[in-house]
Order: C-alpha cells, then structure tokens, then sequence
C-alpha cells in the first residue's frame, strides 16, 4: 500500500509507438479515488490501437496510456467519498458514464452517448503505477479474490452482458463461436447460469483444447466457410440445434454458421467485431425468428461477475496464460498481438517489481 | 346461414392456373365445424403461389385451394366441439399446430414445425363456400364487428405480433417502412398501444396518404437507395431517432435505413420479406444494440386483434378499397396484382352472388 | 419570466399548522436550476403530512414547505448546466436519486435508499414562487403544453408506473379500485396502453361518473365489503374476470376483492395504500398466480408520461376541478381535503395574483 | 419390460382408508401409452388426501388411485403415438392440460382449467403396476438416468417453476424458507441457475443439516415467529438481504419473515401452502416493491429439470431417504406421514419384489 513513488505508464504516443514512460501521479476529484495499480489485463483493442492506431471512430490522436482490466488498492480519497477507504483492495469498471440521460437512467448505462471510456481515444486508461478512478465504479475484492481476478472481472464482465442479454438461462443448450478470451468466458458464464450443453467453435484445435478443459462439452473444429455445412456440424454433435449461439470471432461465415445453426426462436448473439457490413441469411433469420443481437461493453455486470468468482461459481484463473512486470510491457504486448504460446490472457502485474 | 348448395372454390391448378371451380364439400372431423365462408381477403403470398407458384421451399405441386384471411358461419359441427354452435359467426385462424411439441407448449405455436397452414401447399385455404377447420382456431365475432372486418383479423394479428415482438410500448417512437397492407396495420396497432409518434415510408406517394389519413404523424418518401442518408431524413422529420423501427417491404436498401435509423437499444423488426440474403450494417447494429428480430405468422393474437376491434380502439376498415364476388375472383387477384386504383386490400365476398 | 422579487411559500410548521410565508429564495447549485413555479398540484400525502404531521417514518419535526406536483419556468442556471436555458417551461420529477447505487444503475431509481423527495421531512416542497432542482430532472414542455398539464405529469407518472409494472398491453381488460386522482390516471395510462376494456369502482358515485365520462367502459360501486361478492359483481358487470387490477383506495375490503376478481396468470397492483397490514387471500391468489405487485412513486416515466400529453393520446385536463391562487393556498388545502364541491384535483397558480 | 400380468395399485377408497388392491389393467387411448411403472416417490399431497379426504375443494369421493412422482417403461402404445416404442424409460408429467384453451395456446398451461390431474380427485394416480398417459407427456429419459432420478423430476420440476417465476439468475442472494423437499430442490435449482448464496430456514435443524449438505451456504433455525426479528437473523448471516426468497414451509410466521427478509425490488414466492387467509405486512411489500407471486405446479418445466439431471448439474438423488416396494405402500406412507427417521423423500419401487 505503501505504493511507488514514481508513476509509470505504458503510453500509446501514436499508431506502433508503444514506451513505458514516467507520467504525473494524479489527483483524485470529487468522488473519485487514487488507485495504486497491482494487475492489468491486455485487451484485443489495446493491442488494436497499438498496431492500427484506430477502431473505427475512435482515433488516437494524441499520446494515450492504455489498460482496462485492472485491479488495484486504494492510495487516497477524493472529497465525498464514503463508500471506499485507504486501502481497499479494489477491481475497477473502466468507463463511467454522464448518470444524467435516459440510458443511465434507465439502467442501460453502457448506451450513454457521454461515456468515459477509459483506454479508449482521447481518454488514458489505468496500465500505470497510479490511475484515479469514479469510486462507485470501483468494487471492493474480498479477501480470498486475488488482483488478477479482480483483473478479470471485466472480459468477464463483457460474457455476463451477452449471456444476460441472450437469454441463457436452465438446460440451455448453446454454441459459442471463437475460443479466444471472449468466447471463454462467455462459456464459463453461461455454464454458471444452468445451461445444460455448450459446443464451442474455433480455428485453432490448441483454442478448443482450452475450452474443453475449463467446462466445453463438445468443440468442432471451424474448417469449412460454409455456414450451412458448418451448422449441420454443430447440429450432429450437439444432438440437436442450440437455443442460443454466442458469435466471439466477428468472421463472416462464423456469423452467417451461427444464424444458420440457431434453432428456431433462440437467440443469435454477435460480440466479436469484424468487417463492419456482412451478408447474412436474413430471411432464415426473421422467418425462423431467431433474433439476432449485439452488445456494447456491459452494465450492471461487474457485481454479478464478482459474485461469480467470490462464491466459486466460476474460475477464470486458466485464462491468464502469461505474466508480465510493467517493465515489461513491450513484451506482454507482443506476445498477446501474436498469441504465442498459447496465449489467451496477457497480464501486467504492475505492482511486481 | 342457409348456405350455398354447391361449393366452389378458386382453386390454383399450378402456376399462373387459376379458376373458379365446384369441388366436394369437406365435413368436419372431431373437433372441427364446417363454415360457410362470407368474406376472403386476398394476401400477397395468395397472389405470389398464383404468379410464381412457390414461396421459398413451398413450392405447388397439387392443385390448391387459396385463400387464408377468412370468415364465415357455423354451418355444422364435428364431433366433440362444445365451444361453438351452429350460426355463430367467426373469424378464422387459418393455422393450426400440433398441440404437442416443444413450441406449442410452450406458447410459440407458430414456430411448431407440423403446424398445417391454410392455403400454403399442400394444404388448402378457405376461399370457397364451405371450408373446415379446427373449432378453438375460429373466434366468435360480437354482433357489431362485421364479417370484412373478421377476415381482417389475420392480417392485423400480424401487425399485433409484430409490434408485441418489438416491445412497443407506451411512448414509443416508431418508424414504419412500406405502406402496404402490412405496413398499415402494423401502424395501427403501434397506435392503439401507445405509440407516441409514428413515421411511415413507401416509394408511393398515394399510400403514404393513406397511412397519413389512418394515423402516421409524419410521412417520409423513400427517394433513396442510401440507407444512411435515408435515416438522417427520418431523425429529421421525426425529431429524433426511432426506438422501434418495423421494416415491411423486404427491400434490402430499406432494411438499411431502418437499422441505421433506429436509436440505440431499440429494435428493428424484419416483417417484409424479400431476397434470402441481404448485406447488413452489422457491427452499427451490435455496438447500439439495435436488435434484429423477425416474426413468423403470430401466436395468441386473434383475440387481442378482435378486441382492438371490438372496443374501438382500431378502424381496419378502410383498408379494403376493393370488393369482388366469389365468381368474379380472378378480377380480384388481377387488382391485388397490379394494385390498380390504389387498391391496399381486396376483399372477396364469397357470400354475395 | 420576469418572476416575483418575493419568495412565498406554503409551509407546514408542525401537523395542522399550515401558512403562506416568506422564505429567502433559494440559489441554484451545480447542475441545478432555479425554477419560477407556475403551478403545484395539491397531492394526499401534502394533505396528510398537514392533517396528521406523519406518514409512516417520515415525520413532520421542522417546517418544511409542501407541493410535489409542481411546473415552472427556468429563471438562472446553477454551474455545468447545458440542457435547459432561462426561460424554458419545464415540468419537475420531484424526487432526485443519488446516482450511484446499484437500484440507480440498474434503472430502479425510485428505489434508491438515498433519494432525496420534495415535500417529505425533512426536505422542502416546491409551493413556493421559487424553487431550485436538478436540471436533469426538469422536463421542457412543448409549447402546446400547459404549464397544468406540466403539474399533472407527476401523478400522472404514478399511473404510468403502475400500468408498466402490472404489464397493461393491447387487449388487456383492467379492473381500477379506487376513481380519486390516481385511479383516474391509471384508467386514462391503461386505456392509453390498448387496454380493451377498463371497468371502475368506488363508494361515491359521483366520482364514477367522473370516470366514466374519462373513458371508463363500466362502473361498479363498492357497496358491499365482501370481496368475493364484490368479484362476482365485477365479473358478471365486465363479461369475464380482469386480467389486471389496479387498487388504489388502500382500503382492506376492496384489495380483497381486486385479488379474488384477477383472472388466473394475472397482475393485482396495490397502489393506495391504507392500514400496514392487512389479512390476504393468499392461497387463492397464489394457486393462480396472480401475482400480488406495489409500487413506490416511478423512475424513467415522466417522459412517457410528457409524450403521452404532447401527442395527444391522454387529456388529464378533466381531473382539474379546482383552481386557487398562491395566497388562497389554505383554501386549497382545505378543498383538497374534504373534497367538497366534487374535488378530484385542487391546483394552485402559484404564478397568478 | 415383461412386466407384472397383475396390476396391483394403491387406493385410497375414502379419507384414511388405504390399501394395495388390484385393479384392471388399463389400455391406451389415442395418443397415449401404457406404461409399466418403476419407482414412485410419496408427495404430501398424497398424504393428505389419505389423512385428510381433501385439499381445498378437492375432495375425494369416489376411490382413487394415488401418485403422480412416477417413472416407468413404455409397454404398449396407443393409436397415433410416433414419438415414443416400447421399451422406453421415461419420465412422467402427470397433468394434461386441454391444449386448446387461452392459457394452454399461451404457454401457461398449468394454468388451464380443463387440465387433468393424476392423483387428484377424481383422476386416478400412477401408483400402480399399470398406468396409461398422453405420450407427450412421458419424456424419454437417457440410459444414465435412473427411474428414481426420472420419478424426482416432478418435485423437482416444482423448483424450477418457482426459480423461473423468481427470477433466479446469475448471482442471485436467495432465502428458502423450508427444508422439506420443495425447498431443497427449490435449493438446488437455485444453485443450478446461477444463485451465488442460498440461505435455508427451518424449525428442524436435522433438515437444515440436509440442506447445508446438498448446498446451502448458511442455514438459520426458524426459533422465532416474530418476523421483523427473523428476517433480521437472516440479513446479518447472509451478509444482505436476499433479492429474492422462496417459502415452502406455508406457516403464517414464515411468509411473514420472507416479506420483511426480502430486498427492495425483489421477489417473495408462496410455494408452500398453510391458511388460506394470512394477514401480511402488505404496505411494506409494496412500497418497497417485492412482488408476491405464487405458483401452481410447473408448465414446461420438465425438459429442463431433465436437462439438468442428465448433464450432472444437479444430483437430487440424496433427497431420497426411505425405499419401499409397491407391497409395503402402508408402510411407505406412514414413513411419509410421520416424517420418522429423517424422511425427505419416500420412494415406492413399484417394478421391485
């Protein structure tokens, strides 16, 4: 708690120039907290803005520190906060929204058009020794929840949100597309919430291996672009067509295998991002009434997500297949830009010496 | 109610075949009534088995009798109906499920996958004299709501599913592409169940007066194949987004406009349908959880449909712009057909000579 | 616009000792604004907290300014206001959440534990000639909109509230106990909603009247305290048993009767409220689920409510009876209470001499 | 599948007049299947019509056939059954509904007036060697799923419906009033969806030691019948309200303490049933709006609790206590009555010597 005297940060100056660099130590304002960090994640869209310097409408222009999967400890309060003290061991829910228009106050909170959105262009993120955050977006870790938990709970959070969102719920049976950080924990949520078979899909037979091993009943290799073919895979594996398919790869023909494969009345949900226009089978869609759905990072979810890891439901400890000091950043980045090694989960142990 | 001695039916030999023709008068099995039907009105996918002889994978290969938007009288009944007697006047539900499946259960009857269809090959509609059907499948009229207004039924119950699938809701902005038929019921029922503003397109002027004089607040010709700037048109007009857009010509740059058009969080409901696949602005979607969703028939919405009408709360009546005998049917279908004279729906009066 | 250079205000010293004094204006804080009040509602809790200095926990033990139901004009801006400008005719949700719960995040802000409720000890009402709020919860009216119309959103909003949660859709048939003010608004939300039928009671048949004569389609009065008689009547007079009720008189006999009368699967709402406990036929509303729901005030319901009025869809201009100025305010009190003269809603125009 | 050429069954031939009599054997209807029964499990209800003569209107005035926790072999199909040979294992849903009315075509169909129910007067029950049922309503179990498992879906199917009705989800804080078997299984459907904390009351510390044993994370002796101090001992074990409390015990005291146990905004579900009248702390429900809702049976509820059996998310196997073959019934419900020994569930192996 004593914390570093200095404050580093690994700091995007543009598109490719990644540097770990000594920033100023923040100042908490009005309900807001000073965090001393301990673990931060990498997220695919750290790296993203890293390589590209871009996602879609969110351009960096101007240098960014980057990081929105942390956990950390309480080094001092903002005025007003009553909540949180000195010393709390924290996990952090990056983006604060305005808490004044109808979204937020209608509890959609993460459709707030004035969100701060924390490693997201112009606004820093927390892959630093000291970061100052809202403090009722900070959520106090019970004791026997580790940093890298914390850490977790926001990928987490984003599965909670889909699952929610889908529907899933007792004796679901459902397809997950994409093994990747994403698609796992969408399937250790939906398993925490009762449902009864997951298949999941992917690529990378090393990726399937994963999801076997943490819940997966079935995985099928994703080897053809064919939707159809590839639903009919997934049907005869399965033993019947999946009530809810849950897209994490954002691939077109994974997409159009997802509708395709969706029994009629379920749900189709798409997180992964790709190309921004795809063909899809739309008529097989509307006709069958599989509803086809998105989601925009999550709201009301770190709790439950929290609740989750506190109580056992739910272990995302496998994930984290790599750990890094802060010093050694450059190299967490790396190795989470070409998964090598396996790697699902890249962590920064910030408070690691 | 003394009803015709002969049954004609106008019967769709094979594609582009269609006469007016005696056949066998059915008799009702158990729990069926046989009815003398009194009014037919013509849909769209009647006048498409006509001219294309096939809808997706129903293709004719039998002669058919058409017809599926129907009322009429009790003229008999079949073993084991209590709930109807002879004379009553009813409208008709013109698919009937399995009762046993999964979807019937469950209340999502029109998803059961052996539910029987009225005129959908193979199976016969109602537009003859005498047709038989199950007994809890017809719903008896109240003396003030008429036998035109009874067939009008079916298509509004699509409009009701339509609108309950889309959660509209007290308050709600609605956007409703196409004014055809289905576009003005579903304008109607957003209506009577609370919409606050309704905004209707069509690339026909002369519709777009009609949706005007039964109750759009604003009318927007479509004169745009750029769903973007289509949709800026409709913000404008309407003052702001959207949350519920109801898309009913099928016409892919339509689809666009209307996902572009629609506010974050809201809905977009696919009820027209054109080509099988279409290309979409997925990811704008997903990121402002614009859901997509689609309807097949309806499920439980004739009585809500009778009682809209019943109490007042809806006028369908001047939908019907055309009326024809039974033997003047192919009249009929030729002005369902061209649409000439700004016909919107015709309606056969079987009973009449 | 130009406002009074006094401030007076209706103040309740202790329980019975009401006057018209003047209070120092107030100054608008961050994200506040100073309102000029045009008009205020007198609401049956102002009138209890005066006749008997309590409502459950929330007791009169300083001076504290009456009036919730309030409209004005905005006459200066506290700091970080953008929304609104001087001038703008605004309608005012009384009660202001903390932003930060879990019921605030999640849409539920009504049930916030740190809600702050104008004209509840110890916090000030707005029946004065200036008030200051957060401009996030002032409403701008259109035009068209009367500055009453404004005051009525609030109970109008109860309606709304009650009618959501209870599930009124199109086709709903509806029983309302109860046709003071907030019976009235719920009849006027449900018919609103597509309610196909709304059957009313009360012991005073004037107050029938005044619910017929808004749009109920039958009225019963409560004669007798046996609910299962009283159902019967509803059910014989109705034609079938509601599939919701509504109940806002609090009185024992009549929540007896609104839970014997539900339909099986239905909502009963118990909105009024009367003596803490009450002895329930819970087995009977159990066994058929009727699930047995209440309400505290409304959260996201003032714009529904405003586009409800604005589109035209509600007139709740009937429910005005009596009018009073700012000095006449013990006469308004005085009417609201005994409800001599046929009293539904007693308004004070706080801006007229 | 041989099966017995007698059909000895249980018949109850007045209140407290049991015996194992033996009676024709019956044949299939249309669509039905004649099924050689395996195993039985003893519900209360079973009992009280055996000590009691009735349950509310329910009375037994003609001899009858008691149980309806059944499992069994297909041994002869009826006309018209496709879905099911014999030789197959399966479970049995007990009440058949009529399919055609409202709340069958809408999904609720426990709700279905029509509906026929084994074991309860007049129908005869399934505790016998013979049993004939609708076949969609005998769900085929998996060869790993015992016959005692396939007879416990049906309590168990009661927990699902009250856990759906609830609204238990991911991270759920949920309270069960009552150890007895609803009540656990109530517990671990709870689990199975997603509930990170489930407390359990109980007057009987060997029950709660039960429920501790099967997954409840904190138990509470139900020493009190003050419910304000009851719901307090719970709040301060369970770190928090519940949001949502499940009474399966019927006691007066006990539906108290729920209401006052349970967070604003939450749930209380009646599942146990005592008094018909109960005097409840109603306004503190409502204003804090806890919905009270009951259920009746399950509707489409099997599958799921199937579902969850077969793929090992939920073990109900420890609820059996007590075993007994069909020729020891007397004993079996007199172990049931009396509670002797521990019993949770007693089961009948009706196929065993």
């Amino acid at each position: 708690m004593a914390g570093e005297s200095k404050n580093l940060a690994v700091l995007l100056r543009k598109k490719g120039d990644l540097e770990v660099v000594e920033v100023e130590k923040p100042s908490p304002g009005e309900n807001e907290v000073l965090l001393a960090i301990d673990s931060v994640g990498i997220c695919g869209t750290d790296v993203h803005f890293w390589t590209h310097g871009e996602i879609g409408d969110f351009i960096v222009k101007a240098p960014m520190i980057l990081g929105h999967e942390s956990s950390g400890v309480v080094a001092a309060l903002g005025k007003g906060v009553s909540t949180l003290k000195v010393g709390d061991r924290v996990a952090i829910e990056p983006s604060v929204p305005c808490r004044k228009c109808d979204y937020c106050k209608g509890g959609r909170y993460n459709l707030c058009p004035d969100i701060v959105c924390g490693s997201t262009p112009p606004v820093h993120g927390s892959l630093a020794n000291y970061y100052c955050h809202a403090a009722d977006f900070c959520y106090k870790l019970p004791d026997h929840v580790s940093f890298e938990e914390g850490a977790l709970l926001e990928p987490l959070s984003v599965g909670v949100h889909a699952c929610r969102r889908s529907g899933v719920t007792l004796g679901s049976k459902l397809l997950v597309c994409g093994a990747g950080p994403i698609g796992l924990v969408s399937l250790l949520t939906a398993k925490a919430m009762g449902a009864a078979q997951v298949i999941i899909t992917d690529i990378d037979q090393g990726r399937l291996d994963v999801g076997k091993q943490i819940g997966a009943d079935f995985t099928v290799l994703a080897d053809s672009e064919d939707g159809r073919e590839m639903a009919k895979k997934i049907e005869s594996t399965l033993g019947c067509m999946p009530d809810i398919s849950i897209e994490c790869s954002g691939v077109p023909s994974s997409i159009q295998t997802g509708i395709y494969a969706t029994r009629s009345g379920g749900v189709f949900a798409l997180v992964g991002l790709g190309p921004s226009d795809v063909t899809l089978p739309i008529v097989n869609a509307a006709v069958r009434e599989v509803d086809i759905i998105g989601i925009l990072r999550y709201a009301n979810c770190f709790p439950t997500a929290l609740a989750m890891i506190a109580s056992g439901k739910v272990d995302v400890k496998p994930l984290v297949t790599h750990r890094f000091t802060l010093a050694k950043s450059l190299d967490a980045f790396e190795t989470a830009r070409t998964g090598a090694g396996g790697a699902i989960k890249v962590m920064i142990k910030v408070a690691d010496k």
